[in-house]
């Protein structure tokens, strides 16, 4: 099975479950379904791995210390970008490296998507202009004041305007399965939240 | 303000989403609502950290890397302790080393609790003889094998039984909030939902 690779950035005082919600969903899903097909990566439709600027350590939020797989140097082909958010997401909006490749592997990318307050950073990389995209609730304003293009959706859980972004922190969870819906379809989205034992939004 | 320690255990083939579910909710929570509270830990009750026998990084399943904050030999005193599950459960629950440092930790800690498979860990510790519990959908039966004194609670979200125990993966997080509700109240475990967009169960 061709793969698809996902590349889920990583920062400094990246939000926790921002980032581990879409790993948990894109790394176990199988196109087979029950709890067998997950002892291997034979079914997996997916490929995932964390990407920062170097490969130091990372402290996410709570000071979860996380090493990346990849540097911006040596990470493979990216064909879904996930961008998560978090409190260092203020930083990483105005780093101008980071807001550089982001744009570079969104030129890519099949997919390009944020969860929570991910989407500032897209939005400083100017992959939101004239698309209706969400956050987290205490970032509408911000998000909007960024770029004039925006169409700030609130209160929606997910918006798919080209660009896949979702509200807050757990709503990144039902970002990644609207990703599987789109790419293996409503079935293989459903078994693989029936298996973590999530209920979609 | 004091806070409790939370001592989240870490292994191999740990499920990401088993221990980063629980480390999300307990490490957001604030007796402050809102956004702000968010930016110190002033209003924090709780610290949380991750434990492992050694600081030896962890891989977990989908191969994140995670350094545990603590070994064993030099972790503070836990007040609430979580097993996260996963494949690399299996093996851990036939670690006397790690079955010896959950019981023990378990004796004094105020609270104890699971995620998913984490459950075989503490049935195997002794810790659920004569209690109901639950773990994930595919591991009923095995949990029940273990120890002719658990209750194997099916289909059952969270199970409160002296020890916490929750179903698969996703369910740590609805089982992180019943800890918070039982300790900060039930406004505080709502706040907390609200401020990480999570539909609570």
């Amino acid at each position: 099975m061709e793969k698809f690779n996902v590349g889920i950035l990583l920062f400094d005082d990246v939000e926790v479950l921002d980032f581990t919600g879409p790993f948990e969903v894109l790394s176990r899903t199988r196109t087979v379904p029950g709890a067998e097909s997950r002892r291997s990566e034979d079914a997996a439709p997916f490929r995932v791995f964390t990407v920062a600027k170097t490969k130091q350590k990372i402290r996410a939020i709570g000071d979860l210390i996380v090493e990346p797989r990849y540097s911006f140097a040596d990470a493979p082909r990216i064909d879904i970008l996930v961008v998560p958010g978090g409190w260092g997401s203020r930083t990483a909006m105005q780093d101008a490296e980071v807001l550089a490749w982001v744009k570079n592997v969104a030129t890519t990318a099949r997919y390009t998507s944020s969860v929570c307050t991910g989407a500032l950073i897209l939005a400083r990389a100017g992959l939101l202009a004239g698309r209706r995209a969400t956050t987290h609730w205490a970032a509408y304003d911000l998000l909007a004041s960024l770029d004039g293009g925006v169409k700030v959706v609130r209160n929606a859980r997910v918006v798919k305007d080209g660009v896949f972004t979702s509200a807050g922190v757990s709503a990144g969870i039902d970002m990644a399965f609207a990703l599987v819906e789109e790419i293996c379809g409503r079935a293989v989205a459903d078994e693989t939240a029936h298996y973590i034992e999530y209920a979609r939004h």
